[in-house]
C-alpha cells in the first residue's frame, strides 16, 4: 500500500494549510520520502476512526497508521535513522514546537483566523465558526479587525528566531531540522491562507523562509501564497 | 592563577542575582569545574575593562578572559568537551536562550524589578532606578503594583517546559544541559531577589526547579531564596 498522509484542506485539495500537516509534510521530505495526500476536511470525523484520533495529519505507512505530527517524527527517526528529524536534541526540538504551538499559532490565529473561515465550504465553515468564535470569545471578524496594529507585537515574539538565525542558515544549524519545519509549519499555514505580510523583506527571518520554500524542489513554495 | 567568575552583585555579596551569571556558574558545576566568585556590581565597569566588555559575567580562566554567558558556554565546551553543555544541540539551545532572554526575562523585569532595587546600594541603586525606569516607562513600584494579577499570564508563557518536561527530568533530557541553566537562570534571579512565588507546588515545573535547586551538591539552593 502506498504511503498515505491525511492532510487538512479547505474547498480546494491542493491547498493544504494545517501547521501539524506542514511539519509532518516536511518531515517526509526531510526522509526522502513521498506520500499521497489524502485531502481531508474539518468535521470528517468520521474518517479518522481507523486511527483513534480525531485530528489530522495521520500518516498511513502500509500496516502502520501514525497519528499527531509529534509522533510521526518519532516514527520517522524509528523507521529511517539517517538524516535524523531529531536526534540528540530532540528534548530541545519538543520545547521549540511548544513554544511554535502555543505563543506563536496563539498569536497567529489572531492575524489570520478570518482568512481561513473563506477558505472553507459546509459544513467544516460553519464548524469553524462556532468552534473557534466560543475559543476566541468574539466574532471571527472583530478578531482579526485590528490586526495590522498588532503585527509589530507579533515581529516581537519572533526574535528568538532571528538570534538563533545568526549562527547559521537554519534553525537546524547548517542543515534543517524538526525545529526548522515546526516554525516554518506556523509561516505556511499564514501564508497560504492569508494575505497578510507577517515578515518585512528586511527581516533576517525572510531568507531563512525562501530557504525553506525552496526545500524538496521547492515543495512548500509549490503551493501558491494566498492571492 | 585560579579560575575567576565576576557575578553581578547587590550589597550582599554572597547572593548573585544576575540570570546570566547563574548560567555561567552552573555551566562551570557541569563540568565539575571551580571558579572563585568575584563580586561585582552595577556602575563598575572599569573594573570590567580588561575583558573589554561592560557587564558580567566574565569568565578569568589563566590567560584567558571570556565575556559574555554564551560565549562562556562555548568556551567550556571548547577546552572541556566530555559532558558537552551544547554539543549537537547548540543551535537549539541557542534558540531556547534567546526566548529566555527576550520573553522570559520580559516578563520577569516587569514582575520583579522593585524587588531589585532594594537590594542594592549606592551608586548602584540610582543607577538602576535612573536606567530601569527609562527602559520600561514607569517608577519601580508603579511596574510590579499589580504584578499578583500579572502572574497567570507570565505563568502561561511558561507553558513550552511543560509540555518539554513531560518527556524527561530535564530539558536536556534524561540529564541537564545547557537548555536547563538558561531556563533556570531566569528563576534562580526571580527567587534570590524576590518572595513572588512563580511557580505552584503543583505546576509540573515545580519538581524540576527543585532538581535544579539540588544539582552540584545543592550549589543553586545553598544561596537562600528572598525572605
Amino acid at each position: 500500500m502506498a504511503r498515505q498522509l491525511y492532510e487538512l484542506v479547505g474547498r480546494d485539495p491542493a491547498r493544504p494549510f494545517s501547521p501539524y500537516c506542514w511539519r509532518a509534510r516536511m518531515a517526509l521530505a526531510h526522509k526522502g520520502l513521498d506520500a499521497a495526500c489524502i485531502p481531508w476536511r474539518f468535521t470528517e470525523t468520521d474518517r479518522l476512526a481507523f486511527a483513534r484520533h480525531d485530528k489530522v495529519p495521520v500518516l498511513v505507512d502500509g500496516d502502520t497508521v501514525v497519528a499527531d505530527s509529534w509522533a510521526i517524527a518519532e516514527y520517522l527517526d524509528r523507521t529511517c535513522p539517517e538524516a535524523p528529524l531529531l536526534g540528540a536534541a530532540a528534548p530541545h526540538i519538543r520545547l521549540i514546537a511548544a513554544w511554535v504551538d502555543h505563543t506563536l499559532h496563539g498569536a497567529l490565529i489572531r492575524l489570520v483566523v478570518s482568512d481561513i473561515f473563506t477558505l472553507l465550504d459546509e459544513p467544516a465553515a460553519s464548524y469553524f465558526r462556532a468552534s473557534r468564535e466560543a475559543r476566541l470569545g468574539a466574532r471571527l471578524e472583530a478578531v482579526t479587525a485590528d490586526r495590522e496594529g498588532r503585527l509589530p507585537a507579533f515581529r516581537t515574539l519572533l526574535q528568538p528566531l532571528r538570534v538563533a538565525l545568526r549562527a547559521g542558515p537554519f534553525l537546524g544549524g547548517a542543515a534543517p531540522d524538526y525545529a526548522d519545519y515546526a516554525v516554518f509549519g506556523a509561516f505556511q499555514w499564514a501564508r497560504v491562507v492569508s494575505k497578510l505580510v507577517l515578515v518585512e523583506d528586511v527581516d533576517p527571518i525572510h531568507p531563512w523562509l525562501e530557504r525553506m520554500l525552496g526545500l524538496f524542489g521547492g515543495l512548500a513554495g509549490a503551493v501558491p501564497a494566498r492571492g
